[in-house]
């Protein structure tokens, strides 16, 4: 089950602002409904605080077996993306975070799920 | 015939904004004029109203069958989309909510509308 | 339902051996297990007998009228491209033919079937 | 020739703002010059005035005919534009309108030219 | 209408055979039903006789003119096709030759139209 | 674990030679060296006996059901693709029959395993 | 060598602000340090004055032989982008004007430069 | 001027038989009747003779230089590609030789040019 | 390893702004902690500054080595991208830049990465 | 340098024929005439003798450390391809084996070279 225990930082590199994106693309969880499996790619995008005031980045290997957690999950994909959301920002504290979950689709529609926590600028919103 | 009542919904699953959009790729109605069938995609976008604000979303499955309702029904490709825009803000008051309809076309010209609710955020605007 | 008495023919405009192929992108159907509709593109190719043996081409807004026969049908897809197969050889009488049905798909598995009639030439086989 | 009597309106169905958009694919005009056919894609985007304040909606079929009317006619792509645009906004005085036409070009150019009328909103601008 | 007169030879420049093609993307007539116009490619492919068999090739500017003679005329597709192939056969008596008409579509059918003359090499054949 | 005891069949439905395709876009099993998720797309190709041999073809949603019965499995590739065809091959006993294996990759190599049963016409070999 | 004075306007067709792009595909010139060509896509995008403000366009085919002008001459992108900048502006006097060179690359680097001149409308910037 | 001097050799470095296939993606010679440039992608694809029957392979820089020497050579399509093929298989003398010219097209038609030398593969030929 | 003593530049051939980006596909560098290989696209996006201001533009093939130094280097992602940005803006001191890095993935995770010094223009940022 | 010692092999797991492709996207190794890196991909598809001939198949990891282990080699393309096929030749004494190495190209002029071991069957020759 989602473990984010699993999930390990580094200090940011730089006193400078920078925008880092992790792109996953075989996410899976299963349905809580119907017990069948979900299928999709979740995107993180995020702006890590300066070295100095204590800002940190995820490492990568450890967000992936944090994805990983969620392959035998019940878990609705509204849920999924609030979790995760919900689970990084209290790991990294960021400038600011967003999540973007996409979902292959069943019975004919498919699902486009964001959200995003602090003061996203403008030109990422929406992507 | 297109049936509002076949929609469901569920309770917001939180506090904070987030942003839902659901893209059916199989939409079909008929042309009230000549009797010919209609294929098109439907692109749902809202933002619920937070939990604490009574905020819903709609059930997939119940917006599935919904849009089958209208499989049978002669109507024009701007009735489609208003009444769907009306049903659907009628059912969960949301924030504010988009139907965009995409239709193959017919004859060499194909056809998207677009219908708002309420104030859609810059970066949402015309997509 | 379907009904193959709507399908016209014209005489075949020449003795030389030619081709047809049209592809009919939206076609629908209902799934007789479910009642959800099953959406798919059906290809037809075949080639006409000359003209001076009585050879005839499918008229083709008859073939639209024809496919849309199956809009309220239930109905699977083997049975669907086997019955269209059918219907087509008995109207026609061609040399060869070919109906190749492509579905989009549900739960995550699309499907295609493909049925031939006479000898087809070993460039359009599998195709 | 050009022939903007071809062109009929239906009323605008609803109060609400929105907005549609027709995509001709398939237009052809003569270059006035040297007589050589050209092709391109002529995409109509506009915003109706609300039911109740006389808004009209160009009706689809009379739009193709409308471009059919093109067909013969020896004429430049900016005046193509420019009329298209001038006939639509006279017919329907919407709350703005864009004719945007893209050609598939002669001699290694192709082009792209729009014509804008009334106060389009910015998400749409340059679209 | 179409006019075979319109098109010019010149000499084939070789004793090696070897294999031209041409792709016309911007080929349109009228159906002769409904008068509405028809867009579709026009793809030639053939091998003409070697230079010292009287071997000829279609000069490039004037297949254009010869297409565009079609474009206010009345005709089905498969009949543009067969008198395309015709047309060349008489102007080149090349080794082989084959016509591919391939039709943007009307009412959701798209169809291609494919005629030969002499012997095909197998691995042009349906192509 | 893999339960080829999932899998149901139904009688073909016709005395004609056809051929069914199934594409599962979305199957996931376990490295069993290293614990990760392996992504991929299973593809099963294959010629029922005819009706009155006995001929049967697999069930859909039985064959979604069995593919997600990997979903825990530690499974190599190849050994993935063996299993699968001589699951099917026991179940329906077919006239032949392929699996196409299609991984999305691991450290840059991505992979394609094919096994066969039976003579499979020359146009499907390798595809 | 790039002449400008084969450069030939027409007189602006309307007193309506509207939009001109013009997409030439195939520019060639030659690398001053190399000697080896290099071949990119130019892309002129302007707004010309009114009519009645003695506004005037680029005429096509001008364009397309001034363009052929640099196809021996030794230049660097930047100057090829900024040349093609200065005398288009030199020779239209419009309101504002973008140019965009997109090069085909060198060594595993392509490279694309923008210059423009006046006040491009926001959304016409870094496009 | 097209220059064969230009092309240099060496010696194959395998007794095994394997083939190459050189991509050119940016030829550009004159059309000698207009005077305009041609830009095209010319394919070389050839079976060296084995390094013991004193096989051979084109350099490819000076492959580079042979191509750029028809930069400003008024020939069409088809001797181009003639003499491409007779240039190469006169320097390297090959198991066999295919050279294809794939030009982007003026006027609204685009042209492929197939030549051969000796006795190519079935599974090359027509590619 | 990495060498900004490698970087040359030129002078800024303008008085005017304009934009450079030079898209570098096939960079690599080495993981430090697996000593495996990474591979990406380097962007970089720059404005200079004006001639008389002093401004300069990287040149070319040196900016092709400086990025050929990396090819040994075990560095993160986040390192690399921020290393670029400071070497380059070190060397020229532009009015603004960018450094996107764009990495082909691990594990099923891909990344980009993007680090901007100055004012970037709105129409630039997060592009 | 290359290293064949860094290969493994494990049992093939079945009595049956089947086929296995492998395709490395992020091959690099070093021009020896220029110093500059090389970038391609490189596709290995291969059959194993079965299980009980002694067939073995080639380990995916030692298979990507064995590619990595050309990352500094100065090595003509021509030369990898025919040594790839050498090494793993040697190493699984397959029923057949085919390497298909597809450089990103120098200079305009991308690369394919083939090279195969035993009996390729039709269906796979020139893929």
């Amino acid at each position: 089950m989602p473990d984010a225990k699993l999930l390990e930082v580094f200090e940011s590199p730089t006193e400078s602002a920078f925008v880092i994106e992790h792109i996953a693309e075989e996410f899976t969880s299963v349905c809580p409904k119907t017990g069948h499996p979900d299928f999709g790619e979740v995107t993180l995008r995020y702006q890590p605080r300066p070295a100095n005031a204590g800002g940190t980045c995820v490492e990568l290997k450890s967000l992936k077996l944090y994805y990983h957690s969620f392959r035998s999950e019940g878990i609705f994909y509204e849920a999924v993306t609030n979790q995760i959301r919900d689970d990084l920002v209290a790991l990294m504290d960021p400038a600011w975070l967003q999540i973007i979950t996409n979902w292959r689709g069943r019975g004919g529609i498919r699902s486009v799920i964001r959200a995003d926590y602090g003061d996203i600028p403008a030109h990422f919103r929406g992507r």
